[in-house]
């Protein structure tokens, strides 16, 4: 496995994706949006759904998968929900403003629930979180994919599933809650990952076409394949199930927006967006102190090894991320790969390295 | 371990509980709803949170712990949310008049929501959803405890979190999906039944104050005590971790009731309700299809092993209801010796077995 990263000026690349994204025909407030969100889930460390999806992004704009302008329509609405179909308008242009939208209803009624339909892939959830914490709310986002299988009911060893995502934010009185985690044992991009650097998976996460647990990434792309268990395993898969049912719910389901819809539309999302305004419960500043107290109770519980104390969901991706606008976007060789065929495909060439 | 089980009509078992709780102080109101979702919990096969939990209410009664008559008072509310303080009335009598509030600004607004504070002790979530799914919404609940710490961090051994269940319910052209499970790798009620019963845990749940994982249920009432660790275990703990991070925020800290407000309040919760009308965002009908399309595809897959075909959340605990009101609510002897306990407390008489 190569650990050697290639370190890129943020401000940079963020014009390159941009450039590139125009180049594919994207309207430049959509190739704003995409660029920027797909660069925050770099900096954040979701290094599979970062600036490695820019290619992707830029054949569905120019295959006609993903639309290159205009805005989602509004199917249907209420005080504090609305339903919106995003006609393939890619899902980092989409998702902060359902953000927006549900931030505002939630100042009014108190939560505001958008479920999208034919969102283009939206990437890192995590990327979108801060639009809502830093307005003091609180949000949940999650999204399913009807083109995709991937991901098996407990009990069986037949993918039904898409991996499904579930990222919240909390605002606290210093940096924000980021959770963002799939409901299975793992993503299909680290299955993809492990695959192409040779690597086993850090665990049985795969449940083969004979019924046999395993955690060779190898066998997710053989004929028939494997399917990714849900959470909780052999023993407790029941819960991870149960979550990624209730997933597709609220995501298909609501969205009327499923696999007998979808499954020809490749990584488009059906999506969840559900803000919380806390002061619709109390004072505002009472709220930020229980996660406050919530976060003090975690980091000073006695950790199992002395030298791992117990880390609060976001901390280490918030790191990371004044690290890399600091000393510069780091790219794996494996993603530089992907970065430069985008290079040839859009015709815009990359920036150099940082020294 | 006994399997022996006694049966009981479930009419005359129903009107006992109601009399011990009447007989403990309860209003006939209170007294019919505590009794009735009590014996649900029961019969859709919860029987660590059923009528084995009527000794402690009618305690909580008598001690002035529970509120015996009353209503909870609505602290605030907008168009979809309301803050409601229980005041301690008992669960069974709060939540069901929390969903059908929820249900009422779901029609209004799409969603409704209602965070509770310092309701008395709800016992199985899973006894109310079928008040929301019964009139074509999906709820989910969830409930935190802040007297109670039995669940660690991910990384830690020390308890900080309560062990909290979570429940969805959602209708579907046939039976419900009803969902009810922990975001911990056991619930402290199966730890308790573990060790009552001599037996270990069915896998390492629990990490011990050296920071070893044991399936031993005696090191959780040690001192220094065991912790359970959150879903996902040695590996994967960190997404049970922000799970339960997620319904301490819903709960505790929406509701400003946590743990530097409720740590004497013993078994009180802190409660979330929230129901959606699936009708806001489309066709109810096209809804339920979708639901229905989920459910068919997992029966469809193929199962690990042939005489264990997929199962969908609810249907054992549908299929137990009815056969329990046909043949008898069945409790197991150690459960039975509480029972007997709750009649010398109340002085009511419990009913005969049946034949």
């Amino acid at each position: 496995m190569s650990t050697e990263v290639t370190r890129f000026d943020y401000q940079q690349m963020l014009q390159w994706a941009d450039d590139c994204l125009q180049q594919s025909g994207a309207s430049g407030e959509i190739a704003r949006n995409v660029a920027f969100y797909l660069l925050e889930g770099d900096l954040l460390g979701y290094s599979t759904h970062g600036l490695i999806r820019l290619l992707n992004n830029c054949q569905w704009l120019q295959r006609g998968d993903s639309l290159s302008k205009g805005q989602p329509l509004t199917l249907s609405e209420r005080a504090a929900v609305a339903h919106w179909d995003a006609q393939h308008l890619p899902g980092p242009y989409v998702v902060p403003q359902a953000i927006e939208a549900a931030v505002t209803m939630a100042k009014n009624a108190g939560t505001g629930t958008i479920v999208i339909r034919r969102s283009q892939h939206i990437a890192a959830l995590a990327s979108y979180l801060s639009l809502a914490t830093e307005q003091g709310m609180v949000v949940s986002l999650m999204c399913s994919t009807p083109g995709q299988r991937a991901v098996a009911p407990f009990g069986s060893k037949q993918a039904v599933f898409s991996p499904n995502p579930f990222a919240v934010g909390v605002p606290s009185s210093t940096t924000p809650l980021l959770l963002d985690m799939s409901f299975s044992m793992t993503a299909a991009g680290k299955v993809r990952q492990a695959k192409a650097n040779g690597e086993k998976l850090p665990y049985q996460a795969l449940v083969t076409a004979d019924g046999e647990w395993t955690d060779d990434p190898a066998t997710f792309f053989a004929e028939p394949a494997s399917a990714i268990a849900p959470l909780g395993g052999e023993k407790l898969g029941y819960k991870g199930y149960g979550l990624t049912l209730y997933s597709e719910i609220l995501t298909m389901a609501l969205s009327q927006y499923g696999r007998r819809q979808g499954s020809d539309d490749g990584d488009a999302n059906s999506v969840w967006v559900q803000v919380i305004d806390p002061s619709a419960f109390g004072e505002q500043k009472a709220f930020i102190e229980q996660v406050d107290d919530l976060i003090n109770d975690c980091r000073g519980a006695a950790p199992i090894s002395a030298q791992q104390p117990v880390r609060i969901p976001g901390e280490r991706g918030l790191g990371l991320k004044q690290q890399q606008l600091k000393s510069g976007l780091e790219y794996s060789d494996a993603t530089l790969k992907v970065l430069r065929r985008c290079s040839e495909f859009t015709g815009v060439a990359m920036p150099g390295s940082k020294a």
